[in-house]
């Protein structure tokens, strides 16, 4: 990565904060060590239902703290249903939360899961890796694209 | 990149095409070269507005062409409403359209802008780089992103 890549990073004063919702225990733990490997200074929060999803979200903002600037969403919540109403849950709180973009991480790399996905709208659809090492890889990826290439919402309450 | 993640490319068997919402003719030059240097084997559509891109998009989804995997919309076209009346043109299609990443890219970095732009459903916003070297890099950190490390939706006719 170049230099002047670095200073044009259009996220570089915020304090990354990504929020994962994730049922599995063993996949938390893998998710959190990949993304403290990955990205430095983030804040990983973890849960591991709708409902705690949305109470942290609803919480985050009623007290003016820094929502997370991505949401990462396992679709098999245990079942697709369960992913896709926590999907359609977030897309509609306020615009505030609605416009986080949400990227689901799955084991399915089914057609029909892909594109409904989509249609509920995600920012993205990424087949879950195999192995810790390609966890990581993914984490670097996401962190290139996500904050040193694309611009993300600015939320009042997120500096 | 290691031959591990090569093979495990999620889009591995599709030519990839983008169809590029761009009105300023210097901007669609940069962004063609770009892609063709970053992107072995793409086909970039380059269209100018609005009407040209819904046409484009309703005529490959009838006669059953390949559709775009990925769309790029300049937001000021030349106004940031007609950006946002293409968005809201494109996300009201057919699910099979409607379901296709559109990533803005803009001069601007208005807070407002980008905002409003994730309200309406993109699924990223890019501020413009300043220089060619920077859009190649760009256009490297989207191939990466959306092309090896996303599973893009499957339209019946992409292959």
């Amino acid at each position: 990565m170049s230099i002047s890549r670095l200073k044009s990073n259009p996220n570089q004063n915020r304090n990354p904060r990504i929020l994962v919702i994730e049922d599995n225990l063993d996949h938390q733990l893998i998710i959190e060590n990949a993304i403290q490997q990955s990205f430095v200074g983030v804040e990983a929060v973890l849960v591991a239902t709708e409902p705690e999803a949305i109470d942290y979200l609803d919480n985050t903002a009623l007290t003016g703290n820094r929502l997370p600037q991505l949401i990462l969403l396992d679709l098999y919540l245990p079942d697709r249903e369960d992913g896709w109403n926590c999907l359609n849950g977030i897309k509609s709180r306020s615009p505030e939360i609605g416009q986080i973009p949400v990227i689901v991480f799955s084991n399915s790399a089914y057609s029909e899961d892909i594109t409904e996905s989509y249609n509920l709208g995600v920012a993205s659809y990424v087949v879950k890796p195999a192995d810790f090492t390609e966890w990581v890889e993914y984490f670097q990826t996401l962190k290139e694209y996500w904050w040193e290439t694309v611009s993300l919402p600015s939320h009042k309450s997120m500096y």
